[in-house]
């Protein structure tokens, strides 16, 4: 089974940026512990700041892999484009976020493009990677 | 562990009501099902139609639960007493959804419980609690 | 046939709350009325002050019933649980108002179950209940 | 007793417009249904795509109607002139629908006229015409 | 000089529609009492229920009238295309209302065509059409 | 007869601030237009830009006038305080305008004075306070 | 191939209504220039400024014509009767626009017609009958 | 003079519950202190965290009551049910918090039940339950 | 101890300001009663139509004063400079209303101030200032 | 006559994503037709996913070509930016989408471009393309 | 080059109010500073706590000053009577914050005064003031 | 001492792009004007159309600069993205602006950066960019 995990925005600098919201582990870390953790799943791992090369990469998944957990940052809240993308893929997307986005400001509570995605798992710091992969392989064994 | 999961609204009908949005399991199967996948865990059910009285038993674990799975049904969108009751829980609350509310009417797209749960799990069928249940080990474990 | 008349919070009180809103027949007169106007229908009648009794009410109906009249009072603008039990019934539900709800303040203007029901009947009196039960009855006929 | 029944705009096209909404039935068909069920009320109809002939035309039933059944049609979501033209009449006014307004667009959920009308009738088919009339009789009897 | 006044929908019952908002006065004596005040000026006067009418007889004014008193009535607050039609006419339009709009319901206080008019005159009862007549001898002056 | 007018915020520098808008007329040359156009009427003219002194004169007021002239300027807008003083006076106040505020910003369209006033005139530049003391010469003479 | 042509309120004035706005064609030359153009095809046109008599028009058409090009004028804005009307109809309608209504008042922003045509065409002058006449006669021969 | 306190959700945990906002006192010490300070006046108290039951309570106290003060809790925001029932109470009844809830989220800041109550007092902590029933003994020592 | 009584605009004619709903006691009746009851307390008063006048009253406070009551009128619903005000404060403000301000206009609702001061009481009439006081008294013998 | 045909996200995969809103038929095809129907027009294409590039690509056709049709897919409903690049060209642009957008989501409903653009054509599938630069030709032909 | 500074209300406590968000300089320090910075500057400065007195010096200062450093505090917000001032100067007016108030309360982020002024400067401190300077030496060289 | 310049969107076009607005001066003699005013600075610069290659840049300079003056065009009013990368970096940015934003349309007057700003200094012109840098030589020397 084969999992892409796709950050947005600001998301490299995990580790460093803000880390009384999102914690100490680094991105590199969090990886580390999912492939060890899911030794029969190929985990790959894509970041980028800018929202075209975010929907290119997830274009270009399509046929290529079993599922994606999504953490869209920012662009969560304002981009349509993503949603766009994301209900044009064939495998199921999951929306991950590692604060609760809803106990933060208001421009936060929106997602533009939950309604296009599988779920939604929010708020268990780096944890909410390994939920939304567990996720993806149980949606994958209930279709076979 | 002991773990509690609550259920509001319309949640006893589960497996009859409207399967094409809550599909055919029953909560009774849902808790055989997790009671085996996690034998370690002490898991306790608890459903009821009044908001009042979920709000009884909230308060009632208060000291004798290490972690809560709250599907609060429609209450979601309207109860800022269940917000207020989760708030003053020491014991961290996981709101969960069958369904993928941000896919559904404009009255499901906001949560009034959201920013006073630990976060928030959505749109995975009946696998929403189990994640929801896999969240809270995690939290317990990462604690001690 | 069988039809169940409903009423919400505070409608146990008709006969003495706000007579100039609501008039001065009580709710048991108006059920004899109905009763020797409908003699082929055998009509039930619940109230409740408790939004999740009413939805345990309608929720033992299901298949022991071939109609449903609800009055369901203030829950009417703020009850998103109330809708889904309506939605859930295979039994026609029908909204019923006894008072013109469009002429009074802003905050009763709106339902959040109307949209779960059959249809909708307000500003008659005690009349609404039994144009409600009319329009159950005619629908009954229909189907067969 | 007298009677009058007045449909607004795209009415006259009913048992052809959209018969997924609306059904089969035409309005002669109704108003002949409606002749049969009531003998001793003189019915009569009117229909017009202008809003101001239903203005007129509510106008000059002034002093010779007992009571007015109006399905107002799209004029009901955008109309101040029907309002005041209702509110400026003696006799009763119910505000009938075919189809249940509440489940349908965000624009049909609104009704300018209501608030002007004795009540509101909606979502019985063809029926909510009769329900119309046996609403404005019983009205009619109380009043003697 | 020439001056159209234009009566828009319900107001041909001015004099018997709700006295307590809109006086005893009927427009025929209003017409009267202006021709005699204005011996100088030619008063035309027009009124209908329909707004596509009301815009006819604006268009028809186009070189003929020196200004145009205009209490479109309900139309004020929801017709865009007289407003249209007073922006497309050289001569000054004076909107006029009978009762004070601004101290009655709140869809009563936007005025769609306000902006396309010279200036507003409301709430002196009958009156207010002298005062708009004032205004546009005021303004015909002023332009020579 | 006895008639106040007052003055709002910057309504000192007409003749001088945007003549655009409001014309090259003063103030003083304006009550002398009124002076000698009303002869039997006593008129005094007040003006701060002070909402608190604007309220004290309304105030003083009481009892020594028989109608009130107010152009309140930016006042009319914001002031919750004005209204208050407005309604607590027995003689009438008339609201005027010597532009159309409703073809100008957004925030110039709502007054929050109207509907304690007994009218508004609107448009006519200077010619507006004309026209207002017009309107409370004809209600003076319909009251007595 | 028979395509009628429908215009709203003032758009009989074209040429000399605003023509800042509107150009200085009038709509009998655009006519003649579109019947020059599409010899092929049977073009009518219609105009009213009456909302009534438009859908009095649609409905007529129903069964003789191959499409629609309606220029509904002020009524886009405000008419929920023609969305319906055009609803009802068999044949495309595209709603076209002499200006770019988008770069005009708020209140010209929003379509309440648009979501029941085929499509939209806007801002190219009178080019924009033609425009509508050309995706008509694709449409008509994709059916083909 | 008998007085009812009726507190609704959550505030059986006053004490324990939120002590930041809420302070250390529990209910049965503000009782006690309540009942020192006013021997003369027969003191009930009622609580529950079911909206319904708080209607019961209210209902129960028509007739036997001469004030009721009213900590609805977290139902002041969400409850038109509430609302009513105290509209239909012939006592005067004084709706309190503990904290000043204006201070805290947006949420908070609308109060359903304020405009059917005799008067609001927030912010004092525990000593609001004392101003209230100061508040009752002087209405009711005024009445008589 | 020493408690000021501020009084905003139109407060200065309590007695003979709109009696139906203000009452008809002078702010001179209350001072003396107010003495009479607490005669351990200086109290002084002071009143002020100008916004400005107010917030240099309350700033000229600091340091000499041991609680306000302050009743800021309409500045209520419009004044952030009075929060601000207020804010820089070292005593505690209490914010008080003589009418139910909740009961009344829709943009009487909104309290600018509120956040910023320690409580609220409305709806007492006169008896809303002497309830303010004993909140401040209260206040005081717990701070010691 | 050099045309621009610029499409913004997500609309590479053209032919393939979700064929039941944007059909079977892939850019490059539609690129043909249009190159075999225009002949003396050079076509040019640009797609991309990215914002910037979009804008980047817009800049640097000023003075290279003498219009474009530019479907900005999502962006169209988010993005300022693109707004004021469109703003800044000499050339027009006209703004075209594949579906009717107004009868989509909500959030497609509004275009954030639009107001900079010539015009909009919305709705003829593939066919919007060629309407777009027939649109383009004739406003060319008119300006020489 | 003359230059007036204006603070609004509240400002004449800076150094003592709330120095965690205005810092602990006092406004004469302030003034000190900014002399000794621009010696070639005729500074002078005024604060109110009374917008309309704001506005009398603001109008006073018309022709006498090459430039306006005005702090409104929190009239900013509220002021449209100040906005009216602003616009009839004929010399730039900078508006300055001392705070940034994006970072503060929701009703803090609007400014009623901002479009009537040349340019904003916001959350350096004291600084503010100084950068305000600077801009008018530079935009009163510019223009020389 | 290091200071960043990043300009957003369609500001590599300053100098030819709507002169009206944004002036001729182009960003190159911008920034030498810059460099030799500021010679102990050292100023560098960049720009992109490309929303997250802004942010890289952003993030880049996090330990490599001591302030950034950021103008973020259009990205200003749409972008939460850019909001999370400053709110991540230790330097403080000063967000500038050429025009003054809040003059000109609706969008374009809500800043979602803002509030991760040290700043704001809008309207200047190209000296916008010099007072940026002013303020960030001035808290730099604050802080040492």
């Amino acid at each position: 089974m084969k999992i892409l995990i796709v950050n947005g925005p600001n998301l490299n600098r995990l580790g460093s940026r803000e880390p009384g919201i999102y914690g100490l582990t680094t991105m590199e870390e969090c990886m580390e512990t999912l492939r060890a953790r899911f030794p029969e799943v190929e985990l790959e791992y894509y970041q980028s700041n800018v929202e075209g090369f975010l929907i290119d990469r997830l274009q270009a998944a399509e046929g290529c892999t079993d599922g994606i957990v999504l953490n869209a940052g920012a662009y969560t809240h304002t981009s349509v484009a993503l949603h766009d993308a994301i209900r044009s893929l064939s495998a199921p997307v999951v929306e991950v976020h590692i604060s609760n986005v809803h106990g933060r400001e208001e421009f936060r509570h929106r997602s533009l493009i939950a309604a296009a995605c599988q779920g939604v798992i929010a708020g268990f710091g780096m944890d909410s990677y390994r939920l939304g992969v567990e996720a993806l392989i149980s949606l994958h064994s209930t279709k076979k």
